[in-house]
């Protein structure tokens, strides 16, 4: 199998890849309240791992020069540069919370940088069983239907996503619920799933209109959405207005539309 | 048919109407993109009068002497008091603003009183095809099966659940994001998913640990999931830790272990 291979065979087996550890992923949410919460901790681990080696296992052997960028692997042995070569950045669990308690927004995260450039995502929710896959130039979809993200113009119509996130410390949590106390007078309600990938996939298919998060863990939670809400039609910035780099943990999404507008709200400096 | 059926009867039947009305509500829901906003809104409306009809039409038939209470008709009507007869406490279409952007949390809630107490209480999502119910005394179930709150014994590691409301003037704004600012700091995370009616079913299905909700539309929003929460193993009570009335837009739910903890950082006068 060739390293270069087409676009399109890449996202063919990223998404048997996801399908694969999505079902891993299905077993184990509902065994989740059948164990001791040691257990749940453990499972979660489990799941991870066993769907990260999967993952990777996977794509290593059609793309075997490809780099690799996960988030257990990440963790286990510091941060790993991005370069040019094709690389693979993978969340095999997000909401890992929502996985523990049984909350039906988890997702498995596959995105593939070319150039350093967002160019193939997958994200599946096998709880829903909700495919999301995009390819830079070729569009978005969702289960095999094209995805176009929604067509408001006015933020006080608006509904809005983001996530409470894990820092806990005064500073960051006065700042977090400061700018949604702002946010919430301009927009029409407010979500918080409990999931980055998946948020960025509402934002893809239209079902919210505005998304942003500061702080989340790394690449693998936006490498594959961001490819997604782009093709759907939508914009990807930094919470600042400027450009999103995928290095760093902020981002906010949203259709054309709306982004000045939700900007000006966010007031966030660089 | 007799009015005075059996409890099991007055299940069957509001889980007879419930489904009928989530036919209606998956129809729309997956229409919903598809029209012009003007046509969101008359959607909406068209939805909730649809299965706010269907729903009284059916329980009318079977039970022509028992009282009832719902969104659509209170907010034509006027208030309607609460009375000893048995009275049907309906929300045709719970997460109304979900219903209109796609966001898979959307519900009709059925609860019943005798006596003012909450008996029978059946929510169903049409989307995620979840059917929740109860009777008091006879337990609660999801798809058939027993459902039972979380068994956790620590803030630090529960999942609260609130709602951003919709209320927007400064005082009560400030007053909800300084709540979320103090609970953040003592739980593990927030969800917000836009349905008071499927946060009360989290509750009693383990999912969620933790919820309030203040100043939300009425008991309708309410009377069916105080049963399936309490036949859960859960407790109601107003967020100040005194006793719940359904007359009031105030709510909380827990399992037994959280609530004392859960009511000192609520910080709550009744």
């Amino acid at each position: 199998m060739a390293d270069n291979g087409s676009l399109e065979d890449f996202l063919a087996t990223a998404v048997d890849a996801a399908k694969q550890a999505g079902e891993i992923i299905r077993k184990g949410f509902y065994q989740t309240k059948h164990v001791e919460h040691k257990g749940q901790v453990d499972l979660v681990t489990e799941t991870d791992k066993a769907c990260e080696n999967l993952i990777f296992d996977l794509l290593k052997q059609h793309y075997p020069t490809h780099m690799f960028i996960g988030e257990e692997t990440t963790a286990a042995c510091g941060v790993t540069e991005l370069t040019d070569e094709p690389t693979w950045i993978v969340d095999p669990l997000d909401g890992t919370t929502n996985f523990v308690h049984g909350f039906p927004f988890v997702c498995v995260s596959i995105g593939l940088t070319i150039g350093k450039f967002p160019t193939v995502g997958v994200v599946y929710n096998p709880i829903m069983d909700e495919l999301f896959t995009g390819i830079h130039g070729k569009g978005a979809f969702l289960n095999g239907k094209p995805l176009k993200v929604s067509v408001q113009t006015e933020l006080v119509k608006s509904l809005l996503a983001t996530e409470a996130g894990i820092q806990r410390d005064k500073l960051t949590l006065d700042a977090s619920t400061n700018r949604i106390n702002n946010l919430l007078v301009k927009v029409r309600s407010l979500r918080m799933s409990g999931s980055c990938a998946l948020n960025l996939c509402g934002i893809a298919c239209g079902r919210l209109d505005l998304f942003y998060e500061l702080g989340y863990g790394g690449p693998w939670d936006v490498a594959a959405g961001v490819v997604i809400v782009k093709e759907a039609g939508g914009l990807i910035y930094d919470p600042s207005g400027k450009d999103f780099d995928i290095t760093s943990p902020r981002v906010a999404a949203s259709n054309p539309f709306l982004k000045d507008a939700f900007v000006e709200v966010l007031q966030l400096s660089e």
